[in-house]
């Protein structure tokens, strides 16, 4: 159901007994933590150890595929004749409404029931954002661990989006100067890419005949997401952080990994606010100064949700009149009351997909907070109260007949989950839609949330051999990276350069602190 | 080192309390029934959350990679210029000593140093045995699950095993009556290839040129291991049962395994005794015939090497004369003296390889008999005491300066960890062999053993996202298994009826009970 945006004040308090996190805590974090890394699957012997111990410790904690009860019985046939056909429906022109359909009046009447033209566009963004999870170098056995596996110029068609209509023009990079060990994704050797940075998303541009059917030229900027709710509970939400001149202030991890940088490191000599905001700069203005209508629109699940926040909230102030545009799913929440506030004023527009059931648009404050009612009136002042911003879409996965229902952290927020159930949303109320043409399979990439009767493997998405292949002598190698596809800062700056870029910025820094 | 088989009493009393099992057993049974599945890897969140709940419970469980100290240095240029390099050495002509290399001379003066003839012929037969796991498919979610992956035909080629000299001419189909739950590996789908039957191993036979080199036609049965030593313990070693006319008795669940048929069956309605004897029947026969000498090689780890064991009684009991060898590695105990004694007599030469480090050769009686000596006077007939047979060939993970030394149930039982101690054993009390050829990465396939400078990931051996491809609509979907690779027991019977065997055995049977 979409429901405009209430206003829910939050009250986060410190953890009582920092060295005593709550149970349910480890889980969660473990769940949501490691669930992306696909590429270090272990057996699955240590998933029956934790079965074996969260019954000694009489959890529940999901580990085994169960036979699952009461399930809908599927016509066998239609997933079969699924299988025969596109998996999306040809894209309709848009060029008329794209402002109604980035959110200019608000998403009204759009959202209930969804209207065709807006699901395709919340998909595309949101397969972008995918692509920032699955081109990812996940393995801790990899120098090149943290960065994304390809290149720029092959990465829409390694990804299997080369038919999306957009091009990357740059990718952004981030590091932390706060400790968030749990944040970076780091190799086990010395001599890596980087000890610093990770990659954390990309800028790209629609080419000409998408923008035609759009109706504007879009600069896309996809941010990746990683944390585990526990994280943002435990490491990073305890504190807000002023930005800007008034009186909004936003959660200072985030704020921390969108702005930290250091001239030590090879990727982050700026930070990745400054590498956004430079390339957004330099597309808007290349495609305005030729006549065209320009928009921005930012996407990101999870922590790339929150980071997309901020970066609309930059970009809004560095180019009044620019339509700009975030979607974001599973996000949690960012700032205060002030922050919002000021987006609106901004005239940022927000599409916030949340699933009922994922508990991370519920951070933070859902454990004190939501919980725990009580604490409510034991802080008062409004800079503390986190809340949320924009139009929300909420999906249920009680909507899908293709989905299992039983408790699942991971699979709930699973960013593959929730593009399974906009694809199927028809309106609160519907049933699902049984003309969805989304592939299926998509969903259990990296979670266990099909029901057993589609007998898709859980958790399938891996490398043949973790990437090893077999030499001439039959040996098992770890082939070098195609050098093209190894990440240098030089490239980026050579790039600049022939762009006439240079290393000068400036930008306003809408940031209270350094940058 | 190599020691002749002492006389080592060991007592198999009842578990005290069958619904209370020592912690210990879940951890070891856990580890070692799946580890194995390497086509059903979930994310390594499950190990983390067992890492969390085991740090709870103040348990020590590995699910870690940790970061070692204190660990020889290993000349890396060494490592790369080994990846440049034949994985093995040409084998010589041993036609003139193949029987001293079988172990007509019980193995005097060839293990101690080991003679570097007999280490290739170990290798072959343990390659042989390591098939069996690599072509099985573990994939619960396939309706072929417990099955071999490949036919016969493309079976060596399939698994990098085609110039061994080799072709396979029969599979082999176990069951078992007793209730193993934890052995049959079985698909979560009604409709599949067999209910009740595995692929349990083959029979194949040397061709002309490798019979050439080694001085006989070779006919090699190779049985695939299943099972973790907590259930033997728990369900399997609890009870000798009587074989032949003697006093010999074995283990009942082994012989379960090895002796159980089905009419209602599709592949068991001849057990794997049956089927085994008459390939080999047919086999020997037919190059005897031809004037050839002619061997019976039998291979296998774990549980494979127990029913290896059984597989020899019987043959030996049929073929009279005929050069009978058994090359087990992490074999557990399989009788009592008398069946030890028999296969003496019979003329059985048995090659027996373990770790020391390996708790399963210790297997049963661990727990009972050699750590609570106390129990030793309780019971005293011989027919109860389990013992080893043939000759052993000790290994020992401290002798290779590229394994991990920390305690590592799974991966100190695993084949691949036997294989390269082998290659690189020299003798008791020397250094592990320079140069040593075989590829080190296969260590690592299902365990996690290498050191880190090997830059190996751990249980790397995985299907590319596990079997699914992408159809032309550029759908995720499970492919349906090459026809030819569908196992069918009408195509084992027309090939039996081509050859005029019929479904007539005529053998002797060896065992007490009906058959």
């Amino acid at each position: 159901m979409a429901t405009q945006n209430a206003n829910h004040p939050h009250f986060n308090l410190p953890v009582t007994d920092k060295n005593q996190p709550p149970i349910i805590n480890i889980f969660s974090y473990q769940d949501f933590k490691t669930a992306r890394n696909q590429h270090l699957k272990t057996s699955n012997k240590a998933t029956k150890l934790a079965g074996s111990l969260s019954s000694m410790l009489r959890l529940h904690i999901e580990t085994q595929i169960q036979k699952s009860v009461d399930r809908p019985k599927l016509n066998a046939l239609n997933i079969e004749e699924k299988q025969n056909t596109p998996a999306m429906s040809p894209k309709e022109d848009i060029s008329q409404k794209w402002r109604e359909i980035q959110g200019s009046r608000d998403w009204e009447d759009l959202l209930d029931p969804l209207q065709p033209g807006l699901r395709k566009e919340i998909i595309k963004y949101g397969e972008f954002a995918q692509a920032t999870y699955d081109a990812f170098d996940f393995d801790l056995f990899s120098e090149y661990c943290g960065s994304c596996m390809y290149n720029r110029h092959k990465f829409f068609d390694k990804l299997g989006l080369g038919k999306s209509g957009y091009n990357v023009t740059r990718y952004i990079y981030a590091m932390s100067h706060m400790d968030l060990p749990q944040w970076l994704e780091k190799s086990r050797f010395v001599d890596t890419w980087s000890k610093d940075s990770n990659w954390i998303g990309f800028v790209a541009i629609s080419d000409d005949q998408e923008s035609q059917r759009i109706g504007r030229r879009d600069v896309v900027v996809a941010w990746r997401g990683t944390v585990a709710p526990s994280e943002w509970y435990d490491n990073m939400q305890r504190k807000l952080e002023p930005i800007g001149q008034g009186q909004a202030k936003v959660e200072h991890g985030f704020l921390s990994i969108y702005t930290s940088k250091c001239d030590k490191t090879r990727y982050n000599k700026h930070s990745a606010s400054e590498q956004v905001m430079k390339e957004v700069k330099r597309l808007v203005h290349l495609y305005q100064k030729k006549g065209e209508q320009v928009s921005l629109t930012i996407t990101g699940h999870s922590l790339g949700g929150a980071l997309g926040l901020l970066n609309a909230y930059e970009a809004a102030k560095n180019f009044p009149g620019l339509s700009i545009s975030v979607v974001s799913f599973a996000s949690p929440r960012v700032g205060n009351i002030a922050f919002r506030d000021e987006l609106y004023q901004l005239g940022v527009k927000t599409l916030r997909l949340t699933i009922k059931q994922d508990v991370v648009p519920k951070m933070p404050g859902i454990v004190l907070n939501e919980s725990l009612q009580r604490f409510d009136d034991i802080t008062g002042t409004l800079e503390w109260v986190y809340t949320h911003v924009g139009v929300e879409l909420k999906l249920d996965i009680r909507s899908s007949p293709y989905l299992k229902k039983r408790l699942n952290l991971v699979g709930f927020h699973m960013l593959e989950t929730y593009l399974h159930l906009v694809d199927g949303f028809h309106g609160s109320g519907s049933e699902f839609r049984g003309n969805s043409r989304r592939d299926l399979t998509l969903v259990n990439k990296d979670c266990d949330m099909l029901i057993d009767e589609l007998r898709i493997p859980p958790n399938w998405y891996q490398l043949a051999n973790k990437g090893l292949v077999q030499n001439h002598h039959g040996r098992w190698v770890k082939p070098t990276r195609d050098p093209e596809d190894v990440p240098s800062p030089s490239m980026e700056s050579l790039q600049n350069n022939a762009l006439g870029l240079g290393d000068s910025y400036g930008l306003e820094s809408s940031f209270g602190f350094s940058t």
